[in-house]
């Protein structure tokens, strides 16, 4: 393989022809997938050896100036490309080429102190995770946006009364806002495990090869701790190669939050249809739904937050099973969690992008949500019905009435009350009026509006968190 | 189908005739298993029925007497089984049977108070959850027993001096007190999220038929609230059917906690190789390994956690799957999440039971383990001749000159230290006396005996933790 | 333990108490589940040993009177139960209990040649495999039953026109016909895959401790083919006991035909929405939806096969982790795909027969259909206005216009004619009466018919076949 | 976003920045992952609507002037591709701007005629497709270097005797040969299953909007016919777009195949762990095994095998969720297959690649596994005594007599062969001589030797097999 090649083999990484979403036009790039370039993690990695070097030096392990050439050198723009690359080839190493180059660039005096003590696991995973945590920052940004696109609608919708709907069929009314505050309780769970798992997930490695500070010796977690320090991060407990359980729980918590997505995505891909019509995903003017039907609107983000999340769902195996390492470390588990990690992390920041644009400009048809109140001819009040009946002749026998004519209304395609109302059992104790009242929707909402507009402020209180 | 025919097929479940376990027979059951028989949930739905009478009964909603004669009845002794058994072939419905029976138990007084303003689900979700919570506390007991053994292993191998292993080779020395040390410090992460998720998880539900409180209104939160404490759980946010991360997030911990115990028992299966024989599961005399190899004596129980752990790990994508819940509800959602609940759940019970048994009779060779650090002819330490050399020549050339020594001693079959004895650069620097110093493994196990205590101090402290 | 503790640990095994489906009164049980149980995989385990034996006999290995011997006791009913279970807890062994006691019942004089050079895992296997064949006979026959359901269906369909829906919106019309057309087809491909896979799974295994005849030698092949012949089973090439992609193979085909079951089963849910109510799944008279809203029909037996269809595509991953055998077998991974793949097929049959029931039953209401069809104001039909367009002014100009005129016609909630009417580049190609023509939907079903039928015939040819 | 930033976008795609192999610079790329580069993709698309056109020219459809019109232009050298990029960004439509700027480039007389009568996933699917068939091709050729590699392998191992090991333990001797025959012949069942799947597989789609040939209408089976074999293909029995059980097979076998491969690599990682090491993974001087262990060579060609094959298995359960379509088609699920499937393709790819080297370079020591054969003191030889003791006294009675010998000798620390010579049952059949014999791993290899050569004439015959 020719120079050349290599170079254009690490430009343009053998992951890269996968396919295309085509609404990444559209929809704003988070600023995740970046983070996860091949240079941007060198030079993390880079700034992991400056910070390691600076830690020995200040325990008197390596020179002071050592310490500081190091820091001055490592960056990429201070180092031989070409020559990192020739070294990958010759050594299918993936660090030991950098170490090399810094090193020479580094000088010959200093130079010598490079990676002491370290082993590469302790650079490239220490610097991903710096990577990782920049990520972490924007996911939760990114959920803050979601909070407040999700408040807003809630309180959009808190009196918008339409159908809950339970095993695809009508059940009792809801609003809308009682929806989307199911939707805030979740995500906001979601919030919570992800700032529970920061201490267990943002802890530098540099316990050396095994993680016994071997090395080091009982200098080691001094080491560790100051190095930690320099990097904002905290200090692993015990610096194993072959502990991952912190990755695992993390790419679990962003398929927890993946599959909220879905459910979301699900439920409005549902009521966008034609036959129910209650909500409307945003689309751009221009933007085409067919070739061949020219009338065509799909619910494209939420068939992206579909796809996207049945993707990070489908990272979690791999995840665990990586955790299954062989004694101090198996590198083939490594590579499997990184693959699973980094991109879970990239997929959950397109889902959380598209997510909020969904909640921003989601439009709600609060006419069709009532005419489609009355498409089961009052039996989505039924209960309203029973419960009043139950009070006069007891739940059990009032649940077998109001059955009996839900059945008979069904089969001779009547209106409920109107069944109701020729039903002497249930004459003897409600009015007509007080049949009509129970059958309007409007008044078996319970407890809707209060919950959507507590969800809102719930996710509005949310803005005000900084991480 | 005749009536002895649907008992029959109750007290049999169809799921019954499965694999058989053989170690059955010898590990203790943790009693976990029994908390999920049908009959066990059925007086735990019948205790959430009395609950929730007392609730409304508290508030004024239904007379105190009729709380009081549902509370009487509520259990299955009092009730017509077989009557419950007709009951659900005839609807095809898992509750309505019980309520029926419980009602008609409870009188025409009083019984047509029952269930009242409830759904199914209410009263299922939060009896399951009654069990769970049960499991779950012997889940936390097995995991303190777990402690207790792993912290006494630490202690025995502490300063058990034996290879540290990475990509299957020998890497640089560790103790096996070391090992143990990584174990608890996974598992002591999971007991952590374990406790975490506590008030995420086990709250009661009972908002009705899509969680709007649409049946009681302004009193149904206080209704939820007094049941909750009745029942000793918290109370949902929102009551929503539909949500189901809480159950998703547990079925994820038990997981994690099977890919540890899958871990370790890998670790163990592979050190009883006996090319290695490094450790010994115990195995009770009579123990057949082999039909037709007399001396097999195999890693059973080590082989059934890595059976189990992958079982449960199963569970995991349809926990999540299970999620994607449909508008209010999803009942075939609920089924899934169910099923993968109950038997990560059940799981968890076996695998922790197997674990703290292996862990508790570990036999450790230390004299093997010393003889297994010989076999690289002292490449083992190559790491420790390179960081002393490197203080005199810099650490990338040190790494270059014992490279090539590691390559030699392995291409000629020769010990590493008559290579490096011979090598000028190395003599150069160190004296023959050094030489063999930094080549004993004993010299080079960094904190790994310091690692195990500490490791082991910290899983006694969980003894002391009440649940 | 004790001994009746044991025991009856062995009749109710440990898997038992997990999820009812409260459809298991209804839905006739195919025969499969009691394949699995424990004392019937025992009775064919016991055939194999005296397959062996009288495989043995014809070459001369045992005698002639030994084979006779243990064919006549290898029965549960021969043998000392009891005696079988204190086997099982004192050798944590799941065979060796079992020859003892065929043994012991064969008699001194011919007891010893009971098993003779085979392994347990060749007597398991095999026996296990011929549970699997019949269950396997069973599916073949409930998919036959599948292909009837779904023939008449289709034909009943045929011609009932109705929305064909990509994206959840309405695209052009279809017929239901071609819906189940489009079922059959797939279920079609499974039933070849499934017979396909005949000869690679059902193959004796008994080439002893690794599957290299190390006991019989060159008798070995013979004996092992002698064996399959007599049990009706082909004979596996290598006899390791390490391969496993038969099984997973299996497993796969179960997880893709389950996959159709789910999309059969989500789609009828869809349909049944009350929004579009175009078909309903039949329910029993007396079928109870909900506690509390007494009016709820809910679609139980697809909501089962989608809650079933998730249950055997969560196996395939543990299938699939299961082939990676160590070196010449683990047993931690036998346990792994004993358990995927009985689980599998007991679940396969649950599904089968739910999917056949549906289909038998299954309502359609092609009024609501056409009503439905009227729901986009013409828009379903805008590809035939293109495509005719088109042919005067170009498919790609044609498609411009036509683009705007829908987004006109949703824009401003005018029927598509009216706006289609007022184009001038429309009327300069086309009559009032040619629109009209081309925006009914029954002009636009292509073959739908054809299709339907001919994949009816295809379906009902599928009777003929015996397997 | 501007236009220069859509354009970057495209040709740097958002996957793009995933975790390398480092191996990757030294293990041969099999040409699979170019086929998946977009530009590859839109060539293909660009010739399916070529003979789309081609094809309703021989049936009338378009006039044979415009089919030809479109041939010549429906090339990306032809073609606008900034006004592509443009299109995309605009319309959020995978395919629209292709085919207006094809109908552009192609003329105004000519234009109107490109994709007649199909809908963007006839072309899509069908020229992804093709892409796809290029790459089963290389597969299939990748398979046989890998055949010829481990036919030679086997050859070479075919007399080598090592020990067998079931559950960790040495359980009797093989040969190394015997243990490659099991590969290849799992290897051979894939390849079987690739060329079954083949019919199923590779069929084009034409079917229109929903696949009912609503536009094209009798003549549309004609069109998707001629334009089948036009390009190659076979012909979809129903083209309906929501049909994908076809792919998620495909992934499905390639699971199977990654599987068997990951099960090969980790055998191979097992043995060569310094304890055991029977076998080497050759690897090029100047290969880094870590950069703090100078002394370290790692397995990494065969660690790579079990990333990857544990990244294609985790692929599984994403194409069967995919195939859960709702209605006539869903894009998510489109989406999420096509990500599944070029994944799983392309990591197919760099498995076969990685294992044809392993299995061609393998090392194996013959010494070492004489050698280890030593370990168990002549236990595993047990079955031999056993079986020869069994002709004398019974199966039953020698495995209880052996047994007991065998568990003395580990008790004890004693040769199998003295405390076998000290037992007098065993003694009163065996002499000194015969015990010696019958421990002797040599006589107890059974037909390992004729199993190995018949698995790689197996093999090798796949050599003449042309695709």
């Amino acid at each position: 393989m020719t120079n050349s090649e290599s170079q254009s083999a690490l430009t343009a990484p053998p992951e890269a022809p996968l396919p295309l979403r085509f609404t990444d036009y559209r929809v704003p790039d988070p600023g995740i997938r970046s983070l996860f370039h091949l240079d941007a993690r060198w030079e993390s990695w880079l700034q992991v050896e400056a910070a390691l070097a600076r830690a020995q030096a200040k325990l008197g392990i390596v020179p002071a100036e050592a310490a500081e050439a190091i820091t001055t050198k490592a960056t990429l723009a201070a180092l031989d490309i070409p020559a990192i690359h020739r070294g990958i080839a010759a050594t299918s190493h993936p660090l030991m080429a950098l170490i090399t180059e810094l090193s020479k660039a580094t000088g010959e005096q200093h130079g010598g102190w490079v990676h002491w003590g370290a082993t590469t696991q302790n650079i490239t995973q220490t610097g991903d995770l710096l990577q990782i945590k920049k990520a972490h920052l924007i996911l939760l940004d990114q959920l803050q946006q979601t909070f407040t696109a999700a408040a807003r609608l809630a309180r959009r919708g808190a009196s918008a009364v339409m159908a809950g709907r339970t095993h695809s069929q009508q059940a009792v009314p809801i609003t809308f806002g009682f929806k989307v505050a199911v939707w805030i309780d979740e995500l906001l769970r979601h919030h919570e495990r992800l700032r529970q798992l920061e201490s267990r997930m943002f802890n530098a490695m540099a316990g050396g090869a095994v993680g016994s500070f071997a090395s080091l010796g009982s200098d080691g977690p001094g080491v560790q701790q100051l190095l930690s320090q320099d990097l904002g991060l905290g200090s692993m407990r015990i610096p194993s190669r072959g502990i991952a359980d912190q990755f695992a729980e993390y790419v679990a918590v962003l398929a927890l939050l993946a599959a909220t997505g879905g459910r979301i995505a699900g439920e409005i891909y549902t009521l966008m249809r034609p036959e129910i019509g209650e909500v409307q995903e945003a689309s751009p003017a221009g933007t085409v739904g067919s070739s061949t039907m020219p009338h065509k609107q799909n619910p494209q983000l939420s068939q992206d937050c579909t796809t996207i999340s049945a993707q990070i769902r489908s990272l979690l195996p791999l995840a665990m099973e990586a955790m299954l390492h062989d004694q101090e470390v198996n590198g083939a588990n490594t590579a499997m969690m990184d693959d699973a990690l980094s991109r879970a992390i990239i997929l959950s920041g397109d889902l959380l992008a598209r997510l909020t644009l969904i909640l921003t400009d989601l439009e709600i048809d609060e006419d069709r949500m009532r005419t489609n109140l009355k498409i089961t001819h009052g039996l989505v009040s039924s209960e309203a019905v029973m419960l009043s009946l139950g009070h006069a002749i007891g739940r059990q026998h009032a649940h077998d009435v109001v059955y009996e004519s839900a059945q008979e209304a069904i089969r001779t395609h009547r209106q409920f009350g109107d069944v109701l109302g020729a039903n002497p059992t249930v004459t003897a104790h409600l009015t007509k009026l007080e049949i009509e009242g129970l059958l309007d929707p409007l008044n078996h909402v319970g407890l809707c509006q209060e919950i959507a507009l507590e969800a809102a402020a719930r996710a509005d209180s949310m803005r005000l968190i900084s991480h």
